[in-house]
């Protein structure tokens, strides 16, 4: 149960974003600015970024939906997000993206723990200050969303199918106008 | 030496905010509907809330100016946003705010550890949902923009006169239109 009254049938963020609408506004441009923009980072990149910290901060909601929108900008590609947000590694993901996933891991750790080496790797493989600045910014974001959803408790469905609609849903649209409408979904 | 090129002579986050404008606006209008905007909890016990989540991320230039505009909305009592920061349980603040500050102890290990007892032992002090709401999203916020002024290597200068300087200017004026001017200043 969410710690504070929320409107039902609004998972996640979305039941937040009704709430109080004052911070909702400044937070969604701040996706659609980050995420969303046309920017140097590819849409696919860096909602990429996005599923990678939530899945270090264990967020499911976050989680589940950057990773689906993620998804849908890569053609239904799931296994491949999946296998980003377990192990970029040994994913099938540029040299480029793991060298800024690996900047983004650091950020999530403390912004402290990112060192002029971990710099440099990225941009031997082609990162400008623009993706650096964007890489760390994204990661520092997902350290306030995920803790802003989850530190109120908010409702996240199980069901991925969820995930899938609403995920293509805002890779389309975007994140500012976004209809939210309370939903019924049995788990 | 910063991880990326920003203007000279400004720091922490107004260099950010000079260098990246289309992220810089939305961030500046969250700062002002959480920190400064009329509210439920004051705006000294929101600013002392970011100085405490910014002294646990060990974020310094964070920690100093959002203590300075503490300090300033405290008519200068910088003893007691120093206490505050340092071990709030036994500083002269509010059963309510020391509550409150728990809580965002909380949100800053990670969302998760924040439990309906918690929130109870924060309502019993007179806590209402906004402001439960406003401190959990003010501790993660802080957990976002210390991550973007550290993960940057941004420069901070020691010299707490240019905190106290820039912190009156910041209480007085908001967050919004605020000028980032460059500063000669010897640490």
């Amino acid at each position: 149960m969410p710690h504070i009254k929320l409107p039902e049938g609004l998972p996640g963020i979305s039941g937040l974003m009704v709430c109080r609408p004052e911070t909702s506004q400044p937070l969604n441009e701040l996706a659609q600015a980050l995420l969303r923009a046309n920017n140097t980072l590819s849409t696919s990149d860096r909602e990429l970024v996005a599923a990678y910290v939530s899945s270090l901060n264990e967020c499911h909601y976050c989680r589940s939906i950057h990773g689906a929108i993620a998804a849908h900008h890569l053609q239904g590609d799931e296994k491949l997000v999946s296998h980003v947000t377990r192990d970029y590694s040994s994913s099938a993901i540029s040299a480029k993206l793991k060298a800024l996933l690996y900047v983004a891991g650091k950020v999530w750790r403390g912004g402290k723990h990112v060192t002029a080496d971990d710099v440099q790797e990225a941009r031997k493989h082609g990162a400008t200050d623009q993706d650096i600045h964007d890489t760390v910014l994204i990661a520092a974001a997902f350290c306030m969303f995920n803790r802003y959803v989850d530190g109120l408790a908010t409702w996240q469905p199980q069901n991925p199918e969820f995930y899938r609609s609403r995920g293509a849903l805002v890779a389309e649209q975007g994140y500012l106008n976004l209809k939210r409408e309370p939903i019924s979904l049995v788990d």
